[in-house]
C-alpha cells in the first residue's frame, strides 16, 4: 500500500526524550533526559487510600464522561490555589482542565494557527511546543535571549515586520531547556510591546513554583488588565504527571475557543483522574509537597552544579539554574552534542541533546540535563561518566584541529 | 483586544451532546441525548480496590510519566483480546494506546489531512469524526447508504472521481447514529474497492461487542490481508469512559506515524487510568461484564422500542438497531428536531437532533435517542413525553399547511 499522508508529516519529528524514556525501564540507567519528577515524593499512599474512596463514594461519576471544560471540583480547587499561590484574580468561567500541559499546546496551535502563520518564541524554546506547533506548519521567530529574557528591540521588530504573528509563546520561569528565568521589568516590556501589536501572549508555566534560591516569580498574568495572557498549567511538576492533568487560564471569550477545540481532540480528561486530583488539593497540605520538592531538588541541583565544577572541563560553560528541574550546557563548537549522547548512552548515562529546542536553526553543541528524578551520589557518578566523555571528545577535537604552520 | 483566530474556528462547531451532558447533572432529566453507558453497571468495588492496589504498589510507575505507545500491560492484554473476541491476528507492535477513541480521530485527522483534502463518510455518519476531522478543513464525500450499509457504486465513483480522498471513515457496526451494521458481502466489497483505489479504511468499532440479536459482526481488519484497515477502539463503552482509554491498531509503518503525532499531542494516554485497565482485564471476567450489558442494553432497546410503537405517531420511522446504544428517528420532513429538542427539554427530556451527524447538509428532520443509560420505567416515561411532543407539532403543522383548493 502506498499511503498518502498529510504534508505535516514531512515535517514532525520525534522527541529523543520520548525515545530515551524507554531507557527508565532499566533502572541502572542515570537518567538526565527527561524532565522527570522525584516519583519517590508521589504520595502513593494517600493517593491509593484516596483513589479507592473517590470510585467507592462516586463511582457513578468518576468512571463517566464528563463536561468537557472539566470536573468543576478541580476546576475550583485550582481557582482557590492560583488566586492565593499566583495572586491571580481569576474565576470558574476562566479555566479549562487539559489532559496535561502539552495538551494545552496543541488547542492553542489549533485556536490560532493557520499554516503559514508567525509564532514568536524563546531561543532556545521548549521542545514540546516545537513538537506541538510544527504540526500546523507554522513559520518560527526565535528571538535571542539573555539572562534577564528576550531582547525586547528583536521582539519589537519581529511583531512590526510581521503581522502573521498569532502569539508570543514564553517560559518565563526557570524555562525549559534553559534554566533563565525573566526579570520583572521584562515581563512588563513584554506585556507592553504585546499590547502595542495587540497579540496575545502564551505564558507556558510549569515550573514556576519550583523556586530554590529566592520568592516566586511573578507572573504576567497577574500583570495583564486586559485578558491578553493565556496562562498554561499543570499538575504534571507540583504532583504527578502519571495522571494527566494541566489547564488553560484565559478570559472568557477566548476559553470558549479552547473548550470548542478540545471537545473535538479528546471530548474530556480523565473523570478519575481530575476527581483524585481535586479531592487531594481538598483534603491534603498541597502547599507542603511543593515545598519539600524545593528543598529535594534545591538539594540535587546544587549536587549537579558541585559536580559540574568539580569534573568537567572548563570550556563547557553553563548557568546555575535558580529553579525548575534543569541544567543548559554550551559545549564547544566542535563538540556534536548527538554524539556526546550516543557516547554517554554506552556508559549508562542518559542526556539530552539541544537541538529539539530550536525550531529552525539548532546549535548542536548544547545539551540539557535533567536533576529531579536521580539521587545525589547517582547525580555525582552520571556526571563523572559525562564529563569523561567530554574530555575524550575535546582531546579527539584537538588531535583533528589543523596544525598551525 | 482584537484576537485573530485560525481560520478553523470558523467552521467548528459545538456538539450538542456535549452541551446536554451538563444536564446530566440534574438527576430528575430522563436523558436519551449522549451516548453515557449505564453507570450502574460499572465494577466500582472492584475498581475501588484495584486503584488502591496499583498506586500503593506500582505509584512510581502508575503517577510518573509513561511511553506514548502505551503501558505495555494494557497493549498486551488488548492484544490477546482482539486475538480471542475479534479473530484478529495483531501484536503488541500494531497497538498504540489514545486517550480515548474521540483521540484516535484527532490523530487520524493529523496523519492524513491537509486542508481540502477529501473525507469520504457514511451519510450520516458519527458526530466526534465530524468534529474531529472539521478542524483539519477537508472535503466530505457523504455516500449514501441502506440497511447494509454504504452503497457501493457510489462509494466507487467517489474514489474515482476524487484523487485527494485520504481515507474512508465507517462505524460498521450499530452505528451511531442510525443503529446500522453492514453485510458481510458490503464489507468484503468495501475492502476491494479501497484496494482499487490504494486508500486506507478507518474502521471505527466502538459498538461491536454490544451485539443483542445474533452473533458478533465480522471485522472488516479481520478480512484485510494488506494492512489497509486502521481499527479505532475503545474501552468507554464496554468499561468505563470516566477512563479515557481507547486504542489505534494498524500496520507497524502506520502505526509509527500515529506515534510520532500522539508525542505532540499529549505525550502519553494518564498511566494510572491504563493501570488500573490492564490490571482490571487480567484479574477479572471482563467477559462477564460485556455479557451482562449485552443483556441490560437490549432490554433497554427491547423497552425503547416498545415505548416508540405503542406512544409514537405513525409517521414516524426508524429502524430497530440490533445492538449497539442507539436508536435513529427520521421525523416527517416538516418537523424540525431542533424544536424537538427544545420542547422536550422543557419536559425534562434530553434528546439529540440529527443535524451534527452530516457534516455538510444536515437533514433537520432526524433525531438520536440513547437507550443505555436509563432504566426501563424511565425509557418508557421520557418517550411517552417525546410522543407528546411530536403529536403537538404534527398538528401545528398539519394547521399551517397551504390548503388546497
Amino acid at each position: 500500500m502506498n499511503v498518502k499522508y498529510s504534508s505535516r508529516m514531512d515535517v514532525v519529528r520525534g522527541s529523543d526524550i520520548r525515545e530515551m524514556l524507554k531507557m527508565t525501564q532499566n533502572l541502572d540507567v542515570i537518567y538526565f533526559a527527561g524532565g522527570l519528577p522525584a516519583a519517590e515524593l508521589f504520595p502513593t499512599k494517600a493517593l491509593g487510600e484516596l483513589a479507592k474512596e473517590v470510585i467507592e463514594k462516586e463511582g457513578f461519576r468518576a468512571l463517566q464522561y464528563s463536561p468537557t471544560e472539566g470536573y468543576i471540583g478541580l476546576r475550583e480547587a485550582l481557582v482557590d490555589r492560583l488566586n492565593k499561590v499566583w495572586k491571580a484574580h481569576t474565576t470558574v468561567d476562566q479555566i479549562m482542565i487539559t489532559t496535561g500541559s502539552q495538551q494545552g499546546l496543541d488547542l492553542t496551535a489549533k485556536v490560532f494557527l493557520d499554516q503559514g502563520d508567525y509564532v514568536v518564541c524563546e531561543r532556545p524554546t521548549y521542545v514540546g511546543a516545537v513538537m506541538a506547533f510544527t504540526l500546523f506548519q507554522p513559520r518560527w521567530i526565535e528571538v535571542p535571549c539573555d539572562d534577564d529574557g528576550m531582547d525586547m528591540a528583536a521582539l519589537d521588530a519581529a511583531l512590526k515586520n510581521n503581522p502573521r504573528v498569532k502569539f508570543i509563546y514564553i517560559v518565563p520561569n526557570f524555562q525549559n531547556p534553559s534554566g533563565r528565568t525573566w526579570s520583572l521589568e521584562r515581563r512588563r516590556q513584554t506585556l507592553a510591546i504585546a499590547a502595542k501589536y495587540d497579540i496575545p501572549i502564551i505564558e507556558d508555566n510549569p515550573y514556576g513554583e519550583l523556586y530554590f534560591d529566592e520568592d516566586q516569580p511573578t507572573a504576567i498574568q497577574e500583570l495583564d488588565t486586559e485578558g491578553r495572557v493565556i496562562s498554561l498549567g499543570t499538575l504534571s511538576k507540583t504532583f504527578c504527571p502519571g495522571l494527566r492533568l494541566g489547564w488553560v487560564n484565559a478570559n472568557e471569550e477566548i476559553l470558549r475557543k479552547y473548550g470548542l477545540i478540545k471537545q473535538a481532540t479528546d471530548l474530556n480528561t480523565s473523570t478519575l483522574d481530575q476527581m483524585i486530583a481535586a479531592w487531594y488539593l481538598q483534603k491534603y497540605d498541597f502547599e507542603a509537597d511543593v515545598a519539600e520538592k524545593r528543598i529535594v531538588y534545591r538539594n540535587r541541583r546544587d549536587a549537579m552544579v558541585k559536580a559540574i565544577h568539580e569534573e568537567m572541563p572548563p570550556e563547557i560553560r553553563f548557568v546555575k539554574p535558580r529553579g525548575g528541574l534543569f541544567l543548559w550546557l554550551e559545549l564547544p563548537k566542535q563538540i556534536n552534542a548527538r554524539t556526546v549522547m550516543r557516547r554517554c548512552f554506552e556508559r549508562g548515562v542518559a542526556v539530552c541533546p539541544g537541538e529539539g529546542f530550536y525550531p529552525q536553526s539548532p546549535e548542536l553543541n548544547t545539551l540539557r540535563l535533567n536533576f529531579s528524578c536521580m539521587p545525589e551520589e547517582r547525580i555525582r557518578e552520571g556526571i563523572r561518566r559525562l564529563a569523561t566523555v567530554m574530555r575524550e571528545m575535546l582531546a579527539e577535537a584537538a588531535l583533528e584541529q589543523p596544525i598551525e604552520v
